[in-house]
C-alpha cells in the first residue's frame, strides 16, 4: 500500500469513528460534489481554490460564505432518512454554492449571512423536492437547487432595501451586440481563458483556482478532469465562432455551464465511448446556445443566469439517454 | 345536540335531497376551498365578507364575479367524473378566484363578463389538468389554475383592446427599491396590517373582511385560523426585517401568499407537532422571499402575481414530506 | 383497384425496397406530421406549398432550409431504436419547423446554415426527451421540440454578432394596443384571412399556400381539413370580437396556434362527436387568449411565440382527456 492510499484509508477509519470528522468528511465531499466527485480530497483542494481566489479578488466573504452554506445544508440534511446521500455529500453542494453566489452579487451585512443560512436550508429542501420530482426520468438535480433559490434571494433585493445587489447588472432590454471578430480571443492567452472557464463553476475569474480545480478533479477522476478541459475549450471555441462578446469569452462566461455539460455527459452520467463522446460534444456546443439565449432572457430582471445553462441542456440530454445510449449509468 | 349542529345536519339532509340546494351547498364549499375548507358554513361567511369588501371599495363587480365564477365553475364541474371532489367544492374555488380577480384589473364591460364565464369554464379544465400532473407527486393544484387562466386574460389585455386594464400598473424594469427604515410600520397600526394581509387572499384591503375570514376559518377548524394570523404576522415582521416597501407590507401585500402556505404546511397537509411547525415557519419566511422576488420578476410584464409566491413556495416544501414528515396527511 | 390506391400502394413497395426511396418516404411523413398527418403525399403537397410560399415572399432559403431540416433531423433519428415513431416522421416535423423559421428570422449566412443542421439535430433529442417526460401523462410532445430549440437560438442572436436577427420584432415593454373596431376585419377579405391564417402554420402569409395545406390534409383526413378551417375561422371571430390588432388578424397571427389546437384536440387525439367538438371550440377560443398572452409576454425579449400558444393549450386540454373524454385515442 503506497503512501497515499494509506492516509485516505486512514482518514476513512477517522471519519467513521470520530463525529466531527466524519462531519468534517460530509462537508469536504458536498464542496467536490459541485463538479460531481464523491472525494474529501477533492473537496480540500477546491475550498483551497475557493479561498485563494476570494481573497485574490478582495471578497474573503465569498469564501467564508462557502464553508458556512456547505455547513448548514449538511446539518440540515442529517434530519433527512438518507443516510446514503447524506454521507456522498449531496445535501451540501447547493448550499456551498449559495454560499459563494450572494457574497459575489449582494453587499455583505448581517442580514445576507442570514439570507446564506437561509438559503442553505431552503437548498437542501429543494434538492429533496426536485430529486423526488426527477426520479421520475431517473435524472438528478444537479445543481438546480442552488439556482433557483439564489434567483429568489437576488431577485427579491430589488424589492428589499436590506439586501444591496452591488453585483448585479442593471435590468435592460436586449439590444443585439456588435462585437469586433474573433481573432482578438486568440490573442489573448489562450491558457488563460481555459483555467478562468472552470474557475467560473465557482464564479471566480482566476487561473490559478481554474488549475486547483483541475487537480481535485484529477485525483478523484482522471475522465472528469479530461472533460473539464475539453468542454471549456470547445466552449472557447463555439463562442468564439458565433462571434460572443470578447471579454465574456476570456473571463470564461460562456465555459462555465458548458464545463459542467462536459463531466456530467461524458464522465459522471455515462461510461466514456466514442458514442458518448459524440453525443458529449453536441451537447457541449448546445450548452454555449443556451448560455447565449439566457443571458438575452435575463437582462430585463437584471439577474446572473449562475448555472442553469448547464442545468437545462444537460437535462435535455440525460432524459433520452435510456433510449439513446446502451451503457448509461443513472443516479 | 346543541342548536349549531342541529342546523348543520339539517342542511345536510336538505343538500341531499333538493338539488338546488344541494347546488347551493357545493357552491358555498367551493368559495371555502380558497382557504382549503370543506364547510358550506364557511364559504356564507367567506361571501359575506367578499359582498362587505367589494361594496366598501367601490367594486360590486367583483363579488358578483366571484359568484358568477363559483356558480360556473360548479356547473362545469357537474360534467366530470369525480363527484366526491365535486361535492367537497374542488371544482369552484379557481373559478371563485377568477371572478374576483378579473373585475379587481379590468374594467367592466360586457366582454368580461364573458371572460369570467370563459375563464371559470377553463380554470376547471386547468384543475383537472395540474391535479392529473400533479398526482404523480400526491401533491395538490392549489390555486395555480386560478393564477395561470387569470394571466392570460390580464397578459392578453395588452393586446385585445376590447379588455381594458385599469388595475394593472405601468410595465417596468425592476429598479432597486430605496424605501425608509422598516419602523414605520409599527407605528401603524399592526392589527390593521394583520387582518389586511388576510382578507389580500381575496384580494381586498379590508380589516373587516380580514376579521370575518378568521371567524369563517375558526368554524371549520381553529388550527386554520390559527396558521393564518401566525402566516400574516410572522410575513409582515419578515418584511419589515428586510425593509420592503411599508405600504405594501401594511396593505397586506407581503402576506396574502404567506397566510396561505401557512395553513396548508401547517394545518391542511400535516397533523401540528413541533417538527411541522418549524417546517412551516420556515416555509412562511421563504413565502415571502418569493413574493419579493416574483414582484421583481413581473414588473416588466405589468402583471400581479396573485397566489403564485404560495402555490410555489408551497409544492417546494410539499414534495419533499414524504421523506422529511412522518405523519403527513396527503390529500 | 382505382389509379390513385394503385399509385399509393405501388409507392409503398418501392418505399420498402429501396433505401432512399424509404428515406424520402420517411422525410415527406415528417413534413406532414408538422400537421399530425402520417401520409407521403401530404407531405408533398405541403413541401410544394412551402416552396411556393417561400419563393413568393422572397425568401428561398426557408424552402431549402425546411428540406435540410427534415433530412438532417431523419437522419438523426436512424440512431434512435425505435423504428415506427422513425417510419411514421415523428423525428422529422420539429426539424423540419427548425429550417422554415431560422432562415425567416435570421439573415442567411454559412453560420446559419450550421445552425439548421445544429438545431435539427437537437431537436431530436428534445423530442425524445420531451416524449419521455410527457408519456407519464400520455400526452404528445407537439411542437414543444421545435419551439424550444429555435427560441434558443433566436435568443442567442442578441448575444452571439454572428447571428443576425433581422426578423425578430426590437424588444420593447408592453403597452396596452388601442386599435380600431374589428369591423374593418370584415371589410378585408375573409377568404385571405382565413388561409392566410393556415399558411402561417409554416410561417408564411400566402392564401395559396393556405390552400394546398387545406388539400394536403384532405387527401390524408377530412376530418383534419374540416377542423383547420373551424380554427382558422373562429380563431379569428374570437380575436375580432376582442379586438386584437387587425392587421395580425388578416395576416394569420391569431389563427395558426388555433389551426394545430383544432387539428390536435378535434381530429387527431380524439375521435369527433358533438362532446368533443364543445370540448375543441373553447379549446380554440382559449387558444386565441394564449397567443395574445405570449404575443404581450415575448415583447420584452422580441422573439416570436412561434406555435407554443397552440403547445400549452393543447397539452391543458390533452391531459384532462381521460378523464372527461370516454372515447379518446392517445398516441
Amino acid at each position: 500500500m503506497n503512501a497515499p492510499a494509506e492516509v485516505s484509508s486512514q482518514w476513512q477509519r477517522m471519519s467513521q469513528s470520530n463525529a466531527l470528522i466524519g462531519f468534517i468528511d460530509v462537508t469536504l465531499r458536498g464542496c467536490a460534489q459541485v463538479m460531481f466527485q464523491n472525494n474529501p480530497l477533492t473537496g480540500l483542494i477546491f475550498f483551497i481554490a475557493i479561498f485563494w481566489a476570494a481573497y485574490g479578488e478582495g471578497n474573503p466573504a465569498a469564501a467564508y460564505g462557502c464553508v458556512l452554506g456547505t455547513v448548514v445544508a449538511t446539518l440540515t440534511g442529517l434530519g433527512l432518512p438518507d443516510r446514503t446521500s447524506w454521507r456522498a455529500g449531496l445535501y451540501g453542494y447547493n448550499g456551498c454554492l449559495v454560499g459563494v453566489a450572494l457574497p459575489t452579487f449582494l453587499a455583505m451585512t448581517p442580514l445576507v449571512w442570514g439570507c446564506i443560512v437561509l438559503g442553505s436550508i431552503v437548498s437542501v429542501i429543494a434538492t429533496v423536492c426536485i430529486a423526488d420530482v426527477l426520479k421520475t426520468w431517473k435524472i438528478a438535480a444537479l445543481t438546480a437547487p442552488f439556482v433557483l433559490t439564489t434567483w429568489v434571494i437576488l431577485l427579491g433585493s430589488y424589492m428589499f432595501s436590506g439586501l444591496h445587489g452591488t453585483g448585479l447588472s442593471t435590468p435592460k432590454l436586449p439590444v443585439a451586440v456588435s462585437v469586433e471578430t474573433a481573432e482578438t480571443l486568440f490573442n489573448a492567452s489562450l491558457f488563460t481563458a481555459l483555467f478562468q472557464g472552470i474557475s467560473q463553476v465557482y464564479l471566480f475569474s482566476s487561473v490559478i483556482a481554474g488549475v486547483l480545480f483541475i487537480i481535485g478533479l484529477a485525483v478523484s477522476s482522471l475522465w472528469a478532469a479530461v472533460f473539464a478541459l475539453v468542454g471549456s475549450l470547445l466552449a472557447m471555441v463555439t463562442a468564439s465562432i458565433l462571434s460572443a462578446d470578447n471579454s465574456d469569452i476570456t473571463s470564461g462566461l460562456y465555459s462555465f455551464s458548458a464545463v459542467l455539460t462536459a463531466i456530467a455527459l461524458g464522465s459522471t452520467f455515462n461510461k466514456p465511448s466514442w458514442r458518448i463522446l459524440a453525443y458529449t460534444l453536441v451537447g457541449i456546443v448546445f450548452t454555449v446556445f443556451v448560455q447565449g439565449a439566457m443571458n438575452a432572457l435575463m437582462l430585463p430582471i437584471g439577474i446572473p443566469t449562475l448555472t442553469m445553462p448547464f442545468v437545462l441542456a444537460s437535462w435535455l440530454f440525460l432524459v433520452p439517454n435510456q433510449d439513446v445510449m446502451p451503457a448509461h449509468r443513472q443516479v
